[in-house]
């Protein structure tokens, strides 16, 4: 105990010097005013519980061998994570300069909050870190989806007692419903009420005890509370130590947790100025403020760090005592130098199977239809059989919807749950995890993705912004660690965006929104890629091309109802390759100088562009029309904002520098506006997409409403290019009359006019 | 219970005939394969059990004259909550032309799901809703946002097990916490287990039976477990309703809920093809398919709807028998007609203080600091103390680490748990919400203004992505309500966006994101209004219209920091009314012909951009510099695009057709782009803001690492002004030294440079 306590004290010696000190980091003289930062900055109240689980877990993993990694969910006790990886001597491995020594703990106070320095919360700079602290609300998620598929795995989840007020936690908790005990690790979560968030008291450190216990209960975990002591927690861990032994053994069914109640920022000062402090909301960020200035808080910072007695726990030169190094564990099961919790170090590529052999045969385009997810399907279904440890596809309960389910012949749904004889596809081993919860999905994804392994999210496409700020810190995450040598790549964070806003016909205007690639493309452009594949071909190619690359956020748009089949496999590869191109068997340019560009992003723009350019050919059969199709979004961009992006040269060969270009997007129209701003032919770009108009009705209305019918594109070529107006007016009229012919059937018949639903490309409109 | 059983079965053939049939609505004669829809769309899964809760409810209504609202969490079952309107009568009352006999029958089967029709989900158009049902996971926090305040109101809230299994309704159950017996209501929740979502078990059907009920306790509810039988349900309701009155009376400390397991698709068919339906997943959405086309299924579905007895239910004309009428409460006491449900109908408007009364004196522009957000802190503290029971503030425990502390003068944070000496402001009666949910805080204020109250959020600006996804279905809810007539408006959703991106000096990298508004922009701009106040006065201008106006969702983004006064009132007033304007004392240009405009947005760049412009003003005196202000962001789009947009030739007075504008933008550049780029003078534009660069660092070196600082605001007008590039190279040079300057003093010091932070408009660079 006495050792640990050591190693405690330490730990909140160098987190306090990390708050406070810019220089004399051992106290080897009296504090004086220029020893301290200027700026306070910092989080207290969490860190001591979060050195104090640290020091404890230790103890277990020296005993055990045990491997195991510290999720920490109060993330804004920044100074602890980094204070216990300098204790383990992981640090100085990862940042030479900030040595173990007197001069590194100097620079490693310095640094700290620091400009020029590291951030203020647990961080990817952090060793030992997969989850950072700032937006809470993840750090359970993030822990099991580090525990699945990493049967020797102890996850170790400190939960702050504000985070577990978010929605995401709460949720979280039923995870261990889709944990296996042989395929799975386990979780052992540690409820650390403190008491307060910022200036609040938390509820589950309100409520009657015997109420939170049942909570945990309800949950499905066997809670063991315990105080602020040493003893106490030495004991409970060996206990959830055995019990984890026998739920792994198959003896035991339920997993334990630990709710750990201590005083917010435990050992710092008890009271300031008469008010009390530790065990209060004052002590959330900086217990001491206006050191500087203030001779009487000074000597209460130089109190308050001595009471750790620095002088036994380092030595004159600044390095931790023997005492403190013998209870740190050895190389790779430090839990700041795990090799978990930097997933790069594990990851092994996917073995893939060759994409082109899922190829569906196109004898010419646009002739024939097919549902392009149920062709990535079985691309997906054969991933999963050949990367059984290391593959996972996670989805709201919408993998069949979807039309993946040609992943159930060779895997389940993930359940440790009840199984009941009417039930298809669930199994313990399950490879496939869905639950009601998008933020699980992406939680679970991101944890199992940090650690080293591979998968995709499929998702409708509205609801996908149910964890826009998820996707915000994955993604900053990713910025944030490619300038981190030691974090090694990690396989993409890939989303399949199906179920899209064009094809709601069961579910209306709830349902639709495509806004979810404007909140990608704010983040930095070397992390986000966007695709529109507009058939099946083209989703296989960008699929695998998805699942090969590393330290992205793919979004892949794409539908699961029948589109025209576009592409043979060879003109797929090299569409997806360039990203876009024109579409030579659609146009009628010869190649070269149109009077008019339809281009056209999306499955179901597309469609209408070609049908478009059907109409144009029929009845404007000299006019020159180019069709041209945007499979990567990025490209749409100047190259010097996205590594994608096309040059100016290469953008006026494709779309003219003069030229109309009626541009059909799958979204909403101001994100083409936004990418092509800077281009030449931007003033004569005209965009239709989603314009937030729908409900539940047939497919052809829908795109009706939102003028991105190809009635409409016919009108709107009339409109811009010159001459056609006046000459064509008649066309334009008898478009007009398309669409509410159209219109008419649809609202008397419920259904969409048959040649319309059932367009293709030789014998459309050719009478 | 014969009674009962009557209504029920009534709704649920009404419910069946809206999934099916165009015609023979009272199946008259047999049914024939043209009376039945094309496209079979629709929910019938839990639509009985939505049913069933109704016609058990209702007796309570009529027993206890008990004001009662009805929250559909299962929204999918829109033909259960549109059946059982029209049951009621008030579904004719809205909609004349769906009367309540058999031609008004006929309408509304048809309309379900129909082109032109109405949406398959509870919506905005269904009467007695306040919950749209196709994003799950809100109900149970809408429903306690409508007891809060309304001490007399019951409001039951259906929760589905698959919403259970999301974030946000697993962390509303807490919301018991915060809810007062005398001064609120009370919430009923049912949690309807069926079993199952799509294509999968739930995960609270699968848990041992003692293990839920502990769950439900540990949320501080005393459960009652109903099988699906009449007299259960009905006695297990009365036992509620005693419960609740023991509650409300101080009796009782615990609130009831009740778990009803019934079959999914509950008297559906049992069997299609040999496969159960009953009771699985397989009645979720349209139990028996293609049945224009089976005779075997047409007969199936005929059975399936004769089995309701519809001849007992309804008379020859098709209206309801007299049993099933007398068993419909009276008047607003319907739950369809509770005129809680359409807010609009109880508004009342807020009683406002002249927030003029609030001005902070300014006697010259840009010398003095105020903290913006506390200045409102005063307007907010008033409109509470005048508006007690129908106005809330809520946030995620940051109200007065956003400076609004003000407020806790008047009120407190609304507490009902156990409350410590140490606790501040904390009691049972506070009109201020703090839970750390963003996900809570918008699903109380959305459920509060739907039943016609007032609100405001106030939130940390990079948080409220969290909500994105609530933010879109409450925008969708307003755009839709906009059309509906019967739907009166009710007050804006208020958010106040502060602790944004350029002062997260604590927290980094994690709590900078400005793409909210991002976001926001998307949705129809009938009912969207961005507002970027850049001091004190103009934010008390721009507040007191927010908290005036209705139906809209107003997005406020403003500083906590101290930023510079640069308005009187007056002038604030004027400069909001305008929503944008040019800043004489700042400009050079005598009011004509600039060379240089200098635009700003938000308190941070408007700093920045004011401190070029004195920069500009010492050392290019002869240059002619407009510095430019933008409140109102919906200003700079078109008048065709949003009713704020300005004509161009506004737009040209301001900005110019033809000379360079340099923009410093609070959030992303591409925003600014996007609603400027049909502007004459785009091309001239250059947009400056935040490009996903930060850590935990100072100010002014957050502004440094994303290029809006002063210096280079002042480079970008040498580039972009033509001759200066020539002629000022030793001013640029000049610039980028001052920066290489700040930023290593920030680097030494841990703070910037003390002329930079302390920065006026009469002393900076005069010397």
């Amino acid at each position: 105990m006495d050792q640990i306590d050591a190693f405690w004290r330490a730990a909140n010696y160098l987190s306090v010097g990390q708050i406070y000190l810019l220089d004399n980091p051992l106290l080897t003289e009296p504090l004086r005013p220029e020893h301290v930062k200027p700026r306070l900055l910092g989080h207290w109240g969490t860190t001591p519980g979060l050195n104090f689980c640290f020091a404890h877990l230790n103890r277990l993993i020296k005993e055990h061998d045990q491997d195991m990694i510290y999720v920490v969910g109060p993330g804004h006790g920044g100074p602890a994570a980094v204070a216990l990886s300098w204790l383990e001597g992981s640090y100085s491995e990862k940042y030479p300069n900030v040595s173990r020594d007197a001069e590194g703990m100097r620079r490693l106070f310095r640094q700290f909050s620091f400009p020029g320095g590291i951030p203020s919360h647990v961080a990817p700079e952090t060793p030992g870190s997969i989850n950072e602290g700032g937006e809470l609300g993840y750090s359970l998620a993030h822990a099991f989806g580090a525990a699945f598929d990493n049967p020797d795995l102890m996850v170790a989840c400190v939960i702050g007692d504000g985070e577990a007020e978010t929605g995401p936690l709460a949720a979280s908790w039923h995870s261990n419903k889709l944990l296996n005990r042989r395929r799975d690790g386990v979780v052992l979560p540690i409820l650390h009420l403190n008491g307060y968030k910022i200036a609040n008291p938390t509820i589950l450190a309100r409520i009657p005890l015997e109420e939170l216990i049942k909570l945990m209960e309800g949950y499905g975990y066997r809670p063991h509370l315990v105080g602020p002591d040493h003893l106490e927690m030495a004991t409970t861990l060996d206990q959830a130590h055995s019990e984890i032994a026998a739920y792994k053994a198959g003896k035991a069914d339920r997993l334990p947790m630990i709710i750990l109640r201590t005083p917010k920022g435990w050992t710092g000062p008890r009271e300031v100025d008469g008010l009390p402090v530790e065990g209060t909301w004052r002590s959330h960020q900086v217990p001491l403020t206006d050191v500087r200035n203030r001779p009487d808080r000074l000597a209460q910072l130089e109190e308050w760090m001595r009471s750790y007695r620095p002088e036994e726990l380092f030595d004159a030169d600044g390095r931790p005592v023997p005492e403190i190094l013998r209870s740190v564990p050895v190389g790779p099961l430090r839990m700041s130098a795990n090799p978990h919790a930097n997933g790069g170090e594990l990851l092994q590529p996917l073995r893939l199977p060759d994409f082109r052999s899922y190829a569906v045969e196109v004898k010419a385009p646009a002739v024939q239809s097919t549902e392009p997810t149920r062709a990535l399907g079985g691309l997906l279904r054969d991933v999963i059989a050949a990367n059984r440890s290391i593959f996972r596809l996670m989805g709201p309960d919408e993998t069949a919807s979807n039309r993946l389910s040609d992943v159930f012949s060779v895997t389940d749904r993930a359940w440790d749950a009840a199984i009941e004889p009417t039930d298809e596809h669930l199994a313990p081993g399950g490879q496939v995890m869905e639950v009601l919860s998008e933020h699980l999905c992406q939680g679970w994804l991101e944890g199992y993705l940090l650690t080293g392994r591979h998968g995709l999210f499929n998702c409708y496409e509205a609801f996908i912004h149910i964890v826009d700020s998820m996707f915000n810190q994955h993604a900053k995450w990713l910025e944030s660690s490619r300038k981190i040598p030691w974090r090694l790549p990690v396989a993409s964070l890939n989303y399949l965006l199906s179920s899209h806003v064009w094809r709601q016909d069961h579910n209306g205007f709830s349902h639709q929104d495509p806004g979810f690639l404007d909140v990608v493309v704010n983040k930095k452009a070397e992390v986000v890629r966007v695709y529109l594949p507009p058939d099946a071909n083209t989703l296989l190619s960008v699929g695998d091309h998805c699942l090969r690359s590393r330290d992205y956020v793919n979004v892949i748009v794409a539908g699961k109802q029948p589109v025209l089949d576009l592409f043979t496999m060879d003109e797929a590869i090299a569409h997806c390759t360039r990203g876009l191109g024109i579409l030579p068997w659609a146009s009628t340019d010869a190649g070269t100088d149109p009077d008019v560009v339809l281009a056209c992003a999306g499955d179901v723009p597309t469609l209408e562009t070609l049908a478009a350019a059907a109409l144009l050919r029929e009845y404007l059969p000299q006019l020159r029309v180019r069709v041209v199709n945007v499979v990567d979004l990025m490209r749409l961009q100047p190259h010097s904002e996205h590594p994608h992006g096309m040059s100016d040269a290469e953008f006026d060969t494709l779309f003219t520098a003069d030229r109309p270009v009626v541009f059909n997007f799958h979204g909403y129209p101001s994100l083409i506006h936004q990418l092509t701003y800077r281009r030449n032919g931007h003033p004569n770009l005209h965009v239709r997409g989603y314009k937030e108009e729908g409900t539940t009705t047939t497919p052809f209305d829908m795109v009706m409403l939102n003028d991105i019918d190809r009635f409409h594109l016919v009108m709107d070529v009339i409109d811009r290019v010159p001459g056609l107006g006046s000459t064509q007016a008649h066309l334009r009229q008898h478009m007009m009359d398309s669409r509410l012919r159209a219109r008419a059937y649809t609202r008397e018949h419920g259904e969409d006019l048959p040649e319309i639903s059932g367009w293709t490309w030789p014998n459309a409109f050719s009478s």
